[in-house]
């Protein structure tokens, strides 16, 4: 297999593992739309439950998906990562009903360390939410065996 | 009715007045534990659905957790306030079941805008996030008719 | 003069009166390399009295690079536009006697804010700083009586 | 010797053996006024060649400043520590002639990783800018030798 088939195969398989036990991600209703080495596209509506005091979408809830989103996109080439820290600014509010796309793409990645950022908008284009997310790879992969040696 | 009383009886109401119309800290399981001008004590307990990939909780979680607190300090005076920005770290994992207390603090206000610092930690003390939160106040009052003017 | 034209003339007037009096970036040794609206492209050479107690560039100096980058962008329209908030990661240390190349795109502009996007890289295209600023726009020209009105 | 007096000790060394080889401090004028482990308060005085285009104190220089207190602070202990990450709001401007302390203070270290807070005032009390820094503890000691096993 092409080296690049072989990493497109490693995200996806990556994507469906820590799905698999993601009880956030869906909880939430996140759907993973799109998966590449470095890069995730997921989609989730705006329900009652995620709005705030002021009815609109709470921070919490355009956060939960950008960090998702980065989480799929720094986990994708099967080495645990995790969030060293992460900010937002939200130019937009979200609204009930809003189905909202947040798009991951790694912008560095240098030993054990990655930067990505994250955009979430709706289905007009508004963004509602810029994000940009630090990770540090730890030991371990994220799914046992994927990798084969042969 | 001395300045200081009347500006703890307006966080307060503005407190009750918010979470009503909250459902996504009502979702949460958030408790608003003690409010006062500029600052909000809030607890949550980790649930399954907050658990990631990784079987911790989710960085969103400890996030919407912060983000309330927030929201809750920044708003006390009555004045409709927003997150301009935000930004967290993540210092120790949590868990499922950990009672999660998160303190939110005024570093500095003028004008219409602000600075707050929230920390989540664990029934034993451990930090869970350390969130920093830019506020911007907007026209109008987040409890109508609630500062009386007789 | 078509619309793009006028826009790409008042971004190059600007920066040409915000430098004739912008000591900071004259002390530093920036050269402005690129105008265009809501972009900015400059250089600076790592001097000895910018490298720190480990002998590396001192991250004031990356940043003040990239925070005048950003500075250039986000006024690039003639209305004064001002930080309300930065953040940085240092993916690789900058050494004595590194060109640095400074790009600042805006990711977003709607209303009075804006966000924008720097990079700074040495000579051999390694990332020296990712930087992210937020803007403000104030009253008032950054160079008055820029914008005719025949 | 009490543990706390050594760690005193060790915190004046540090400050002592970095500012000798530390040209950008040097060349900001900057002072060390107090050193205590995991703390640093600094002052600067706010000169003609550190204000930008609109005749206020360039942001680069106000990080600057901030950084330099975290980098004291976070290397106090002896084990070098790096910058991973920093994020900065400005609440007032800077003037020329200002007197500006800054002051450095620990919120979280644990393992490597630690978390600084840094606040910089006017000689009036305006606070000029609120920094938070993300350190990172590598290999090797500061100053090499200061630590002594008898």
């Amino acid at each position: 297999m092409p080296k690049s088939a072989e990493a497109q195969r490693i995200a996806e398989a990556v994507a469906e593992g820590m799905f698999a036990r993601d009880h956030a991600a869906q909880g939430l209703g996140v759907t993973i739309v799109e998966m590449r080495p470095g890069y995730a596209r997921l989609t989730m509506v705006v329900r009652q439950d995620m709005l705030n005091g002021h009815e609109t979408l709470h921070g919490g809830f355009s956060f939960a998906l950008a960090d998702t989103a980065f989480a799929y996109a720094c986990n994708s080439y099967n080495h645990v990562a995790v969030a060293a820290g992460c900010d937002i600014v939200y130019p937009a509010a979200g609204h009930l009903g809003d189905l909202l796309t947040a798009e991951a793409v790694e912008v560095h990645r240098a030993g054990r360390s990655g930067v990505y950022d994250v955009s979430v908008t709706t289905q007009n284009g508004e963004i509602v939410a810029l994000f940009r997310g630090k990770s540090r790879v730890l030991q371990g992969e994220v799914v046992a065996g994927l990798t084969h040696h042969a």
